[in-house]
């Protein structure tokens, strides 16, 4: 079960030295949205660079234009690229095409999909490595977390891998960590923790400890 | 009716020689979203510095963290930015409210939204200023085109202005341009035409006569 650091709201400097911290218990270093609307691919080529044991995720929520934007990511060092599941089947294959050509994975974000069931059966067919469902950041408030969605997708993948992400944090990783995603996406839960190191340590050693008892 | 020219796959300084080229004929430069994944708000700043009489729009189609990310989009100097019609209406309502902060404005993108009228007729009321339907760039081969959606949001719409995109060209602009929209987005039909200038022209000069037969 990999753990998956989402960075959003830091600068490059800043995500480079909270890296160095917690490179140790991180498998994947998400390059966040807001993160590419304001550098674009400069920050995947960086931490590729700089943090080559780790996989670099690049969360462009690709919509359109699959193909061709996958591979603007793919050929800046991402291993992991995510498309929206609310994109056209046709989107998805084309960033599927890309990741096949560079030998890379595709993440499938199910934020907002309305009829979860329903459009991860569709995309499971369609060849991405991961279906990550995610409660957007805008709703979290509301108390919606994205664990029954786990459960809901669990039931139906046969091909891909569930990711889960939306305001997971340390208290709530263990029944997140029970249903067996395989990758677990945290990112102000370890961000905005005061000991950051020691708090990415102990989601990991939940995600490892519940592997261990399939 | 505004002229909207999106560019999406052309470097930083090959936009520029373009837009010197079609500045006369042009109201709004879109700063396509593979630009943005691939350098960020870099164009932004630059086009917006370059070309201070054009207005600015920032695709970045935002899904998640509405506020923030607008934010970032109108404090590089945007002076539009796209939100997804798909994402949650607290996302839109992020986005609105990060506009009117700045005295800027928000489109909505309705890309792959499945029930059209009835989410079109919902964002009209979360304060967007316009809304626009938009054919994706990877169905677009299958014949489908943007006319239809024009149509039916225009019977919905109260407050927000319509937009439509997709797939438009000097051969399809004038029964769009029969529909009113406010604004036409451009983009192959004029950055692979044999003389750009000359075709941006002719569809400029279809969208001021249709404006002014209203």
């Amino acid at each position: 079960m990999k753990l998956q650091v989402a960075l959003d709201t830091l600068t490059l400097d800043e995500c480079v030295h909270l890296l160095e911290e917690i490179r140790e218990d991180t498998d994947i270093a998400e390059v966040g949205t807001p993160f590419i609307i304001e550098e674009g691919m400069r920050p995947v080529r960086e931490l590729k660079k700089r943090f080559p044991e780790l996989e670099i995720l690049a969360d462009a929520k690709i919509m359109d234009a699959g193909e061709y934007e996958a591979e603007k990511c793919f050929s800046a060092g991402a291993d992991i690229v995510t498309v929206l599941g609310a994109a056209n089947d046709a989107t998805i294959e084309g960033v599927v095409r890309a990741a096949k050509r560079y030998g890379k994975k595709v993440m499938a974000d199910m934020i907002e999909v309305s009829d979860l069931e329903k459009r991860a059966g569709e995309i499971d067919g369609l060849g991405v490595d991961y279906i990550c469902v995610h409660t957007a950041w805008d709703v979290q408030n509301t108390g919606k977390n994205p664990l029954d969605d786990l459960i809901t997708v669990n039931k139906v993948l046969k091909k891909a891998k569930s990711a889960v992400a939306g305001g997971v944090k340390l208290s709530t990783a263990e029944p997140i960590a029970k249903e067996h995603p395989s990758v677990v996406v945290v990112g102000g839960g370890i961000i905005q923790a005061q000991n950051r190191k020691e708090t990415a340590g102990k989601i990991k050693e939940i995600l490892r400890r519940e592997v261990s008892c399939e």
